[in-house]
């Protein structure tokens, strides 16, 4: 790398304005020159203006900052993320958290539940005990069977996500994924590590190993991510390479990309029917990620009745449960498995509707969505989010599956004691601990009332939103889905839309583009800050006429 | 799922021994039936005993826990943790921790980082801004040219990461793969997501787009899951599948699964010179994954010896730079990118050696290892973990390429506004923000002086092992590689393994299995506790005579 040439040793550098080699005293002189490389141009410049923290006083010189620098570079960017907590309505995150007074003591502790969350490690600064009660919890609220039970293929297994649902959704297909192509089982391979490369499966056709996967153009964009980091043909890449004419939604048009949904954002379950025949006809294993509450319109899959359409079609064509044949002659082996796979990307729905399910039932709210959980006998994995209903300081969730349909790991790792059966290697052991802490101090009784308060906030907000439109006689495209926490409009002003967090989506209907933004009723939330919003959003000019399409707002 | 056969509703359950359906009160029951599933057995019998947190204390009931239950579940788990802290000495993490007064604050503020660090997003309540920050004080100190410019090639890229290097890890090798691969580069699509599935890119050669890994015996676990999850052929697999006769370390012989390492711990590279040779002059790109810092043994690879290596051999089969081809006639184009990719598993080392160079030069301590870094103009990407030398309160790290080298992403996340460059969507906003806080608070010279301090321990630590062995007139096989902080020795006692916390590996030689631990002299480590350890293991019986190889400890 040209280390000389194109920099600049003297470009001011931190909240002194010092040239950026005056920065470095004795220890950090390397031959009479600073060690590392200057900038090339000024990182002031060059990044995004943040107003509110300007990025000098955050800058890291080789001194580090004094303890005077070090309070006004905090003091200011606490007071812009306290300044946005409070008006924060955008996203299906909860920020109303109440956890420094109980749990700061372990921010001065290293929590790691590195391997599997049942077994021990010899990494005793862990949680999993904590991890394993989050666990049975949600397996009981998720209809499971629990406690895990390694010999019993019924049990639940799962653990405690790092990243939050866009891991739970890569785990999830990756483990789909192996699964369909007749790779090893766990439960066949008690001893990991070696199997993986003995034989190559066998099932019957040609493309009986080749999974393909469906999911609907309301789903979230980390599923596209999952799907190219795991190499997995969706419809459309399988369609339209192999099948570029027979697009069963159209012969002769392009395959879609996805799998349309409904107005709702629900997906269309009469054209997942006939893009899951073409494929099941054909001899493909089927991959069905279903969203429980999608992210912008916050829509429920109906995932029973996909779960009974991809059964039965599946069924049709010796896809419901299929031998695959291990190894040739006298080691041949084989095992009974199912040739499809169902994962349920319940980020928010699978925090959020048992506890409306139970409102209802208790008679404090009408609707529930229908089921999602594992009382669906062909649902095979889902994944939860914990800053979504729950609320978290940082992301989390849960990954939930069939302890029979786990595959073998990839290797036992006696360094840590526990079979590497997670996606991470560490795993953020502070996650399982706000959770359990969440849990212990809510009951059913709580979260009933919450998801109750929080569907009225929904419906409260619809209305006043409705009334709005009504009022300026202007057509606001004010929707909300059903039982959905967000309610969706048209993209107001740019400062509005920083200023409340609200996400963007453009939405293509009838050949034109149209710009979104929805608000989530969220815990946090209030009636008052809706009508605050309602407010602003009644001032001239706060819809400006032509709204940008796909542009970014300002501000980090 | 069937839910009433199995289950035994009157378990007892929680702190004080309800009975599971005794433990829900109107609102939590359904038509006279507790939501949820019952326990099917007795997750205290059924999950390991944690003698310290006992399970009962820490279940969750769907009431919750009363202030009473909550602070003595709490009290016992911090006792614990607590105590294993003050006594940790077995792995690579810095449990030396002060971040509690400072930011407590955050833990009721929900950061989330989504999408890349460089970009604006309309979810405001992130901490890109000390991100960046952060990410360009590594880029210095790692040699980059800095700040990140996206019409750079050679400026850098780079992200913090939430899982710590297992991600840093799954990302090089992914971006790796679709690099080697032919895939489109970001900076030929600024506009992403459509171009993915355009035309397949040609190399020359049938095995132009075929990447082949290697890696040495002494990687990180987390390096198989990778290379499965991303479906990436290893050169045993591709070996032993393609060329099952022609294994070139030994004609006739099995391929070995991963390339030999010295004594040491680092890669062997004569031999591995031999095997990229082979799959070079076939025309496979080349994939290289190295250590600097390895897991036990703490080993650096010699990543300026391996690269020269490497690059030599590439540039004679033409593989150093090459044309990929996009799409044929009118519209076809090319790039020029190299053919082979050299990523670095620096998760302890990036942290820590950069300092001990400071120190080096600075006439502190005598030696550093070789360079890894970005002066090395063929090392493509490298990741660094934030809890090991540093020290967080959970897993981090930082990733860092050339931003020429990025991959064009899945999609445009207009729904963020900001692009999906990264491997998890949502980002822990917190990690950003401990280090930079740890940043801030420590100088260059400040780090340079803990990192002779943590190698004058290592040194101590492994004089005082050498002066047991000597006086227990034992062979304990005590061992440290060059200016590694991990000191090995044959793994003692059980309750003392547990005790402190130590590291387990069986290390195969001479065909005997020998069971081992170590010691890592991190910033946490004192002297005073190494006496205490040394100490207990002069006690007669503190190493049993034949130590079972592979056995987990007790404890959670």
């Amino acid at each position: 790398m040209a280390r000389e040439a194109a920099t600049h040793a003297d470009i001011p550098f931190g909240p002194e304005d010092t040239p950026w080699q005056k920065t470095f005293s004795r220890l950090r002189v390397v031959g009479g020159r600073p060690y590392g490389t200057a900038p090339s141009s000024d990182p002031r410049t060059a990044y995004l203006e943040v107003p509110e923290v300007p990025h000098h006083k955050v800058q890291l010189p080789a001194t580090g900052l004094d303890e005077e620098q070090y309070a006004e570079a905090e003091a200011l960017f606490r007071r812009h993320i306290d300044t946005q907590t409070r008006n924060f309505a955008g996203y299906q995150v909860n920020s109303a958290l109440d956890y420094e007074k109980r749990l700061g003591h372990y921010l001065n502790r290293h929590l790691n539940n590195v391997g599997d969350p049942y077994q021990s490690s010899s990494y005793t600064l862990n949680s999993k005990v904590l991890e394993r009660a989050v666990l049975d919890y949600f397996a009981s609220l998720w209809h499971a069977k629990w406690p895990h039970d390694p010999e019993d293929p019924e049990s639940y297994w799962g653990y405690v996500l790092t990243m939050g649902s866009s891991e739970g959704n890569l785990y999830g297909l990756w483990n789909a994924r192996d699964y369909l192509s007749g790779k090893p089982l766990r439960a066949q391979h008690r001893e990991p590590g070696r199997a993986a490369l003995g034989h190559a499966p066998r099932g019957d056709g040609p493309h009986a190993l080749h999974p393909v996967a469906f999911f609907s153009e309301d789903t979230h964009y980390s599923l596209t991510k999952a799907v190219r980091a795991l190499d997995i043909d969706t419809f459309h890449a399988l369609g339209s390479t192999r099948y570029p004419d027979d697009n069963p939604l159209g012969p002769g048009t392009p395959w879609p990309r996805e799998v349309p949904s409904t107005e709702d954002g629900a997906i269309d379950i009469d054209r997942l029917a006939v893009l899951v025949r073409f494929f099941a006809s054909r001899g493909y294993p089927i991959l069905v990620s279903l969203n429980y509450g999608s992210t912008f319109k916050g829509a429920y899959d109906d995932v029973e009745a996909v779960s009974r359409t991809v059964h039965d079609i599946c069924a049709e064509y010796g896809l419901d449960s299929r031998r695959v044949h291990h190894g040739d002659g006298e080691d041949a082996g084989h095992d009974e498995r199912s040739g499809f796979w169902l994962h349920v990307d319940a980020a928010l729905g699978a925090g959020y509707v048992p506890y409306l399910e139970m409102a209802r039932d208790a008679g404090l709210v009408e609707q529930a969505p229908p089921a999602f959980d594992f009382r669906l006998p062909d649902v095979h994995s889902l994944t939860m989010s914990g800053h979504k209903w729950m609320g978290t300081p940082w992301a989390c969730g849960v990954f939930m599956t069939r302890t029979g349909l786990q595959m073998a790991p990839p290797k036992a790792s006696e360094y840590i004691g526990a079979t590497d059966t997670t996606f991470a290697g560490s795993r953020n052991g502070f996650s399982s601990l706000l959770m359990w802490d969440y849990l212990a101090r809510h009951s059913y009784d709580d979260l009933a009332r919450l998801a109750a308060e929080c569907d009225g906030l929904a419906a409260y907000t619809h209305e006043r939103l409705l009334a709005l439109q009504e009022q300026l006689g202007d057509d606001l495209w004010v929707a909300r889905s059903p039982q959905s926490l967000s309610i969706r409009f048209r993209r107001p002003r740019a400062d509005i839309v920083h200023r409340y967090s609200l996400a963007s989506e453009t939405v293509h209907a009838d050949g034109t583009a149209r710009s979104y933004v929805h608000l989530y009723a969220m815990r946090h939330l209030t009636r008052q800050r809706v009508d605050e919003l309602v407010g602003e959003l009644r001032q001239p000019g706060a819809f400006p006429p032509d709204p940008p399409a796909g542009t970014g707002t300002a501000g980090a």
